[in-house]
């Protein structure tokens, strides 16, 4: 049997993914919408304490195109976190205008194929733990995406062995590298918690950089023959300012 | 033409899925919303006599991102037993605000691979017997998949020989062992009552096991070649005391 | 070019599949409820007749799980006769609360794999009409699930030569006929009717043999490498007696 | 590169399958919904003159099951006219009471695999134009469904070679001659149009005669290796005579 | 592993496709109606000034049949800027009446595979800037369509060297330039956008030709053995003059 990978795992992850539902929310008087959205940015403001006690952290994002209109994405130390910041979210009036388009399940995850053996505690060292718990960058633009890695009858990644993956995952890496100053990446790990096996959230002020990476990445042979995809989604940041231009109607 | 295996049947299951209709909920007052979740709790109270006569058991869940937002899962002794309780559920008025998402028909399986032939009648075994008719554990966190052997072109789980299933499910049980005090595992048939063929719900204090006993045997042989998988359902106890606080608006 | 085997077809088929919506249901007012599902009585007594004269029947079961929750079966000579059925079913007050989840329009079908040659005109044959012609079990549970032959690029059911057919479909038969007695099995055939090629639909009084039949049948090489499933609907039967109770609020 | 056949490509067609909100058209009073069906008899009506000059046909059905309750299939000289055809028929007050469940975007087409190279042009041949520019049979029963040719690994139609195509269309053709008199038969290309490549839409007095060519031809290697099919819809005629009755409640 | 080609990036690209919801329209009074259109017009007409200004395009189309009523197809600078075009739009009042069908995010793509090496800016080149850069033509129809390459077990697109890639791409693209004239063609990319890779549009005034140069080009093993296609979407031209027209009820 091949030898399953360690990973390090961080904060639980739960993005939730919104179409605004425009003629509902048309239909309120301007004051009350006033009021919804104020309501939402209370929300969004209070949550930023998880930010500030290094307990969390969360991004606000408005998707391009109609798979949905607003992303939030949420980081927990505690799945049940996941569970009360969602009902909290679920219960604004806001939420009577959001219609659930897809969410996703997840903890912050670190592979460890290409670690060395060492007697330190991963969680303890200095160049882990702010990857395993991160503050989330303000950057301009998001792209989400969850993915698998393919069990074909020819090609079935988890029938390598453990050198062959290490292998692999290494040249993979090699590419995400020589993005690093123009894209932040996050993976995050949901086998056992969601229907894909990883989410990859990618950051960047200058969106073309989430193509040239995802697609230079295709010809690489871990995703060409053993990566399958789910939907991607792109957005731009809703900051403060332009949350309430976002539901202006 | 192989031969299938003896299997051990226990009580019918019935897991069902519905995702909160908050939109709907909001509209009606207070007092009329608080007889609402107490007829649903009155209904949970009195479904406590089938654990406490030991014919028949359920489990009450929130479940983390949109797929669902509450899993009940009711084990009974006859299938028309299932009937009259989902039946029973869908006319409380609860029912009014809840969308189904999700069900799954099955049965509690034990399979008998790995058993030795004896004289003795299983059913009446002191430790197969409380498996087939299982008290629920109250852990902190559930997941729940359903899932198939595949039947592909090269590798198909229904055309080895006894001896080779035999052998992979040993490993793969193996793995299951080494989490025994973690995680406990309740294994559902549903091969001709539902589209899956088996329904994997897990019990765990800490969910982060769920993704590492998951991961681990995604490695293993009968996983990686032979496994498929439908969608992940993970969720958070809802007791007797927070119940109120789920539906609280 | 792989020899098409003789088909004998008899009574035209149409399964129907609704959820009710209590939600709209139970808006009703109590006496009025009563008028529509005594209107429905009224429906399935008035079709009774179509048993008593030999020209069709029908079968009425509530579905376990949310797939849907009433089955309605109808076998007529016509395919006509069944839009007739179907118009007619639609136009009752209880389909204002009942959305449609399924449906599959076939032809009850023997197939003729093992038929010897003779000159006798098989429709005659009375051992033959009956199973074309059927007068349906009132069995406490029912069991129907669509299917197809697979022409996958190495199993390819359709270019398998007629007597390869002939030897696995009596070795699949000779399964079914260990049942006998516990299940009463039907086949319709749909190719050219709907999407699927074949219907199963199963009888029996204790619904655990639904499993142990569809699951011995798994391994058996028409199945394991041939067949593909649709939905499997399992359900309890709705006599005069409990129609009322199912409808209650 | 495997060379394109020639087609031959006459009127546009346009499938349009809806399905009958029967809850929503109850609440309209018997007098109102009068007008609404005489209003769409008009429609049909006027329509029938581009029959009456050669500019167009259509056909009218009841589909048997709940992938649609009607089917309006519309032949004319230009796409546009077919825009045209739907937009005016979504504005018929009818409309408001149908849910589009499926459409089709096609052309008539005549494969010229078997042609024989002549200086004459195939437009203007009088066994060619009746069929590119067809008068629709008034058959008591309709059958339509779309379809692809599959590109496998192994079986690819487009990588074969335009002899070994013309030998299978060959084979495949005499199949359908022998059901000459008992099945009228239109093909319709929509390679670029719509998602599937051709639509097959059959006639005939006796429906059976649908289920004997389908699962004949099924075993033909065209279809049996190379047939991918989408759904299959089957009804039966709506006449001037009858479409009160569809519609009365 | 496989070099991955360069690109060529113009203006971020956003097609939407609506189904109209005539039912809701209909109950707006005429003169409301009236406004709501104008509003429309009035959006559309704004938009011109990209144009004008040469800082992005518009294209708005009427779907023929059931997949979408209306595609509107918007060039822009900046993914923002369709972020801002979308809400915009979405915030219309026409917008209550149009139900969300398809949308697919992208951006205008030069590929490279065939360009030989200068030191020449490419984006400066006259022949290339007015492709990355364009106006859009005003032809009668469109036809558009997203698309894969696909990474199957024996036939993967990404594990082929560059020059077999360059020598199918060449015999592609010659098929394309035998439409010159009739056809315009835009390729955009969505790697890391959206769920498909490409989307094509196809200008023509004669929709024939969307059907001729689709089906030639499935014969190419390009096509044949490497494209996976999603939804066709062919539509007629909404100008001025008919969007009137079009809304009218």
């Amino acid at each position: 049997m091949p030898q399953a990978p360690e990973t390090l795992d961080g904060w639980y992850s739960l993005h939730l993914l919104y179409a605004i539902d425009w003629s509902s929310l048309r239909l309120v008087p301007t004051e009350e919408r006033q009021t919804i959205v104020d309501e939402l940015q209370t929300f969004l403001n209070k949550h930023e304490e998880a930010r500030t006690n290094h307990v969390g952290d969360h991004a606000f994002y408005n998707i391009t195109g109609q798979k949905a209109d607003i992303l939030l994405w949420a980081l927990r130390p505690e799945m049940k976190d996941l569970n009360a910041f969602e009902n909290e979210f679920n219960k604004l009036k806001i939420a009577d205008f959001l219609i659930p388009t897809y969410s996703y399940v997840s903890i912050i995850e670190l592979g460890n194929y290409l670690a060395g053996k060492s007697d330190e505690d991963p969680y303890e060292n200095p160049h882990i733990k702010p990857r395993l718990f991160p503050e989330l960058p303000q950057s301009e633009y998001i792209c989400f995406y969850p993915m698998d890695k393919r069990r074909n009858e020819t090609y079935n990644w988890y029938m390598l062995p453990l050198e062959k993956r290490q292998e692999l995952m290494y040249a993979h890496g090699k590419i995400g590298r020589q993005y690093a100053g123009k894209i932040k990446q996050f993976i995050t790990g949901s086998v056992g918690f969601d229907d894909f096996e990883w989410g990859v959230t990618l950051f960047a002020d200058d969106p073309l950089q989430f193509k040239k990476i995802v697609y230079e990445m295709r010809f690489d042979e871990t995703t060409a023959r053993y990566g399958d995809f789910g939907s991607f989604y792109v957005g731009h940041i809703v900051t403060k300012d332009n949350l309430q231009d976002l539901f202006a109607l």
